[in-house]
């Protein structure tokens, strides 16, 4: 298995989630044992590198990758939810989106002060939900030391936006 | 680390998501290394005694466990999802709440015809959900061999509704 086989199990469904969108699909990568548990290797490796406490999932594709490399390296899990999910006290961050915005939220208690955190997503666009969510972890006290992805839309210029933080992407489109 | 601990570490929270309602909050479990690691440590133990091909996990607090589990075992992770999220051909399958309905969906080509489906959620409330997902894996031709849960709450009869399925929840209230 290598970095081309990952490349080669994303399908392309144009025109979704509107007309003039190419969209990564990559429930077939999921779906294969052997694709995910390499996805999940090259994304554990990169982690190697950085020195944290707690992995942070994006709802929800996020959370497909967070949570097996949390338990893969025995670090906590927090996840980062859309508005109205997180039943305890949270913070907000809203963020725009071409036609409106959206909001992502944090339970107020997710971190301890000082808490080293990754953020993951399964994608990187605009990069703003990341933004987002590493504001979510600031406003907890916590330090982003990594956004970590496994798709990154390079045309898109999302690691401009996040261009304060350390950011990996391991296919890059 | 044993059941009681599990238990213990779990947050209730009053009147979420609305008034009446005691919300079991599983962040403080998923944030522990230590419980998050012993739950699936449980869960993989159940699962040993069924032979399956895929792990299904409904969207969203599912994919937290469902997709560690696929990983441990060396399985494929299929997500059920939320309406208007799986971008290619998808099931539908509605069902009926309090007030009004939800609908699940799952991609058309998300099993083979005969797979042996372990369906996954971190809950068991009325089992409407959860007979939803059963009927979207039988779309797709596959055999649901287990519904798993993290929580069952027993008062609220789900196994009942899920009669026609095995069923297992390790933390029961």
């Amino acid at each position: 298995m290598k970095t081309d086989d990952l490349y080669n199990i994303i399908r392309d469904v144009p025109d979704f989630p509107k007309p003039g969108i190419l969209f990564k699909d990559i429930t077939p990568l999921l779906k294969s044992p052997q694709h995910f548990s390499y996805c999940l290797d090259v994304l554990q490796q990169i982690l190697s590198d950085y020195k944290f406490d707690y992995i942070a999932g994006i709802e929800s594709r996020g959370f497909v990758f967070a949570a097996p490399l949390a338990d893969r390296l025995n670090t906590g899990f927090v996840p980062i939810r859309k508005p109205g999910k997180l039943p305890w006290k949270s913070y907000q961050e809203s963020y725009d989106l071409e036609y409106g915005s959206n909001t992502l939220e944090i339970h107020r208690d997710a971190l301890e002060k000082g808490s080293r955190v990754v953020v993951m997503d399964d994608l990187l666009a605009t990069g703003g939900t990341a933004l987002a969510a590493n504001k979510l972890v600031e406003k907890c006290d916590g330090t982003v030391v990594l956004d970590l992805f496994v798709i990154g839309l390079s045309f898109l210029n999302g690691t401009k936006v996040l261009e304060d933080y350390p950011t990996k992407t391991i296919l890059n489109f």
